[in-house]
């Protein structure tokens, strides 16, 4: 017999199926019994009259199973349907009590419980909402780019030098050979550029915080894109915008109930997002707060909220570009405002006043590369390969990197 | 003015248009001078009279520069247009020549020469190619398991116990913890049927392999799909026939120009591909070329080779399964066949004589991974937090892993 997904039983009214998945719960109350049944679609509603009850009798929640049964219209069920006359075939009996529920509302472990018993965890409605939403994202940024023809590449994630300061990077042994996990595709992405002019990559980025647990944060998926031919910051601030617009659209007609689940409220996200250049915006926060960090090379957090919440209230956006952020707080390849070197052709956008994006156009002259290293006493022997693009023949060039955990709270 | 790209030139006939790209050629001839820009659309060819060569003398190859010319129909040249009366702006200039030329039809330098100045080689018509087609057949596979309801998941890199045996592993100090990069995600894939039953992740992979280059080999990219609900390994070759079918026809609509420019035989795909049980293929080597290698545990590289050839001769497939590889020889997650435990239900599939994919059933019940690590004198204790899936509920499930490198070999 061939099998029914849970979410497709109302369709099959009156007809014998079988349903395959997991025990996520059992209520047996005597006369009424009731299982309930999940696979990746959904739940299902089992009926088991008293003298069926021993079928389920010390099956334990996550057991593997398959039921065949008749499908009834039931307005009280999930779905509006249940499977009546089960019969009960194990796949996968389990022999343990859980640690903890998966089959309440909340989930409720502890993060360290949760971490210890994660592939169990994974399988809790609202972890499960949290990927697909992930998926949803991935998907809806690759559809974005390559539909105005930025290629997808696949960085080398070993790499001979560290892209960043040397301070947070994971050095591996590599035969005997120093080398490093990868902080970003950077280099890579804007050496990519000299090839297809548009790229982009999705794919896992290291960073050496000591202070996180193992699996979180110190790996994260870094949606990157990088281009050619742009006159400046501005078209890099374009390109994102409508990134983050299709993949909102696409989360919302693709992950409904994922979205649902997570009671995510949809950000404002005009046609243009606004944006404030990093001294005016010093100048904003003076005026409208009292606070007076003009002059100061970066944003505090607070800040960041204050401006959060004025472009919220005067241009009824959720994201904000700051632009023009202290070339001396940037990485070196941040291509300086040319009419003010002080500050630089870079953005941070920020979303409800935290840090979503991070953007910019770069350097694409070699001598500049060379003077950038010089400024802040870097010696350029171990970028030798990185230089050679621009040696080549770089044009204007810019780009942006979301990270995906970060993505994911937009929402 | 707007830009135009090289390969829309000819729908421009008559206009004065910018384009912006690479000095890829120059040839001057005295009076009849040509300038040929590449972009990522293509070339285009750049008409300068005797007394418009000033222009351009001097300018070295991957200059870059945009061109604002009349667009003048010329049978001569690539696509039937050239551009006139040009007004040439450099925008990054180039000061020296290359190491080797990139718009020669080959690729002329030693493999060596040409990672020591990887930015400039992977211009060249030929790489790009390759990695169009690499992108080609990433978005192919993802394509092919969307549609069939496959989710797609992000794994760790940074983990707590190799997958396979402790050879090739990349070990680094995690924080003076011992950590490993992940060299498939095979653990977290079946982990996460769990979750979505269906799943699929395209991600980089690390094996220590001591004789490559940095950068190659020791890191590729997976193409990794596990499912559940499997009546057994057939199930598994199923969707896998189906996915190279869907990314031998992606390719071939969107990368036709790659797949020419490479010079691509596409392979003979039928719908069904033709599979062998090991040893009857052992058998089938024996007879057909004489060399007896029944109850050897593993085929050598000459014995796949003969098995293609039958292949394509006896069943007009480029690709062969060869199922039930010995169970000893397979890691400890593999499920044996239940008829005759010494074989598994495991398979590899061979394209044109070489090994492209390896998968199969993997064992669903706890207590069947703790014999099958007890019989490899494997200590359990490390896979604790993977081997609790399967304490908690597991269906029948397999999958399978492409290399992206080897896929891009199908062509």
């Amino acid at each position: 017999m061939r099998r029914v997904q849970a979410s497709e039983l109302n369709s099959h009214m009156g007809e014998r199926v079988k349903i395959s998945g997991w025990v996520h719960n059992l209520r047996l109350l005597g006369k009424a019994n009731f299982m309930i049944v999940r696979d990746a679609s959904g739940l299902a509603q089992v009926f088991l009259s008293g003298s069926e009850r021993e079928q389920v009798t010390g099956l334990l929640p996550e057991t593997v199973l398959e039921v065949v049964g008749s499908v009834v219209a039931e307005p009280q069920a999930r779905g509006g349907v249940e499977l009546h006359e089960p019969e009960i075939a194990v796949l996968s009996p389990v022999t343990e009590g859980l640690p903890f529920p998966i089959n309440k509302p909340e989930l409720e472990p502890q993060i360290e419980t949760f971490l210890n018993h994660a592939p169990l965890g994974l399988r809790h409605p609202i972890k499960q909402a949290t990927f697909r939403l992930s998926a949803g994202i991935m998907a809806g940024y690759r559809k974005a780019l390559d539909r105005i023809g930025f290629v997808e590449i696949a960085s080398p994630k070993i790499v001979e030098s560290a892209t960043e300061s040397g301070a947070n990077v994971f050095a591996i042994d590599y035969f005997g050979r120093p080398a490093f996990l990868a902080q970003s595709p950077q280099f890579y992405k804007q050496i990519m550029v000299g090839v297809f002019e548009r790229v982009y990559e999705v794919a896992p980025v290291f960073r050496a915080e000591p202070h996180a647990t193992i699996r979180h944060v110190n790996e994260y998926v870094s949606l990157d894109a990088e281009f050619g031919f742009i006159r400046d910051h501005t078209d890099v601030m374009r390109v994102l915008t409508r990134v983050i617009r299709a993949i909102l659209m696409h989360v919302q007609e693709q992950q409904a109930p994922a979205l649902a689940s997570l009671q995510v409220e949809m950000p404002l996200a005009p046609e243009t997002f606004p944006h404030v250049y990093f001294p005016d915006a010093q100048q904003l926060i003076f005026e409208r707060y009292g606070e007076d960090c003009r002059g100061e090379p970066d944003l505090a957090p607070q800040h960041e909220r204050w401006l959060g919440e004025w472009a919220k209230e005067k241009h009824g956006s959720d994201f904000l570009f700051v632009t023009g952020y202290p070339t001396a707080k940037r990485p070196f390849y941040t291509h300086p405002n040319p009419a003010d070197l002080r500050y630089s052709n870079s953005f941070d956008l920020l979303f409800r006043g935290t840090e979503l994006v991070t953007g910019g156009q770069r350097l694409h002259h070699y001598e500049d590369y060379l003077a950038a290293m010089e400024a802040r006493a870097m010696d350029p022997a171990p970028f030798q390969s990185y230089l050679e693009a621009f040696r080549y023949g770089m044009p204007p060039h810019g780009g942006f990197a979301i990270g995906l955990e970060r993505g994911a709270d937009i929402t």
